[in-house]
């Protein structure tokens, strides 16, 4: 009994995680991270609130743990800047990327949520850049460092300053909502920070 | 005795207002912009009620208000990007500015609160950026153009994106406080937006 048991309660705990998950997501979508509580998820998962609590051991941990696994499954698998050699093209192709998550609803809103948290919570604002931001940002630094190696990017260039040229204007787009994001924008970017505004001579 | 009664309802006006100001500014940055009510700012600044609602609609025009006060006083009177003739000294001088004030305590607590609030909430998000953002980015866009025009910026750049590449990596380190803002950080951004990062020939 026991032996066929085990897999049964393995699976039903992780339909219960994944339901978990989307029911947290959905929740701070519709609702704000504020009015999201531990209940909340609970009653839309249709699960105990002890169930989570036995797993997290609070709101934010559900929250970005259901957010990371999201960005875990949109990267499916593709975790790194390609390198075909070309730096534009790639950049292009990842910050394209970036434009058509930040315009999809099912990112849009989760993101949203978490990042005006984090912006006014400093220590939900550290987990958020040390767990989701960093990593992401770890890519780019990757992917510059290997076009510095093939001469592509000026020697002695801070990577990490660099990376933010491309990332900050589409964020304070997206954060803001000043224009919309299209792909057109993000090559204009890429093109910008690797060409510079003044005139090559 | 009219005639004398006047200036004094004038002054005291003025008094109100600023009193009004200045605690809405406190308790958004201390309180944050959810739990700060207009009962809350009556009472911290010594008038009734009434007296905010005679002046404004909602909380968040109070607020608004506050904030677009405070730039004014911050900026006091320089209100344009300076022009000297060489763009990268005045960028580097706005931009050293911009990380001041976004270090400071008195702006960034509510300069902080409100942004949140706008990235969560649409119809405050375009009040912020249509009334406190946009002005202050049309002053670079001014000051690119007279670059533009004088050979120092590329001829037919899109400004708005470029000055965006500026604006955007020090928003984005300060919104979601990655890393310090420093001077340094102000001017090696400067440096890359105008010269690119790859090298030039």
């Amino acid at each position: 009994m026991t032996d066929t048991k085990a897999p049964d309660a393995g699976r039903r705990s992780e339909r219960s995680r994944r339901a978990i998950y989307e029911a947290a997501l959905a929740l701070v979508a519709e609702e704000g991270y504020t009015r999201t509580t531990i209940e909340g998820i609970a009653a839309r998962a249709g699960v105990g609130k002890q169930t989570i609590y036995r797993w997290w051991p609070s709101k934010s941990a559900v929250l970005l743990e259901a957010f990371l696994d999201l960005a875990e499954q949109a990267a499916a698998g593709e975790r790194e800047i390609p390198d075909t050699g070309d730096l534009a093209t790639d950049l292009k192709l990842v910050l394209r990327a970036t434009v058509d998550e930040m315009n999809s609803p099912a990112y849009d809103g989760p993101a949203r949520a978490l990042a005006a948290e984090g912006v006014i919570d400093p220590v939900l604002g550290a987990r958020f850049v040390e767990k989701l931001l960093d990593p992401q940002l770890e890519l780019y630094a990757t992917r510059l460092r290997s076009a510095e190696e093939a001469g592509q990017v000026r020697a002695g260039t801070d990577l990490r300053i660099a990376l933010e040229l491309l990332v900050g204007p589409l964020t304070h787009r997206w954060l803001l909502r000043t224009l919309p994001l299209t792909h057109a924008y993000a090559d204009t970017v890429v093109d910008y920070a690797l060409n510079g505004l003044a005139p090559r001579g």
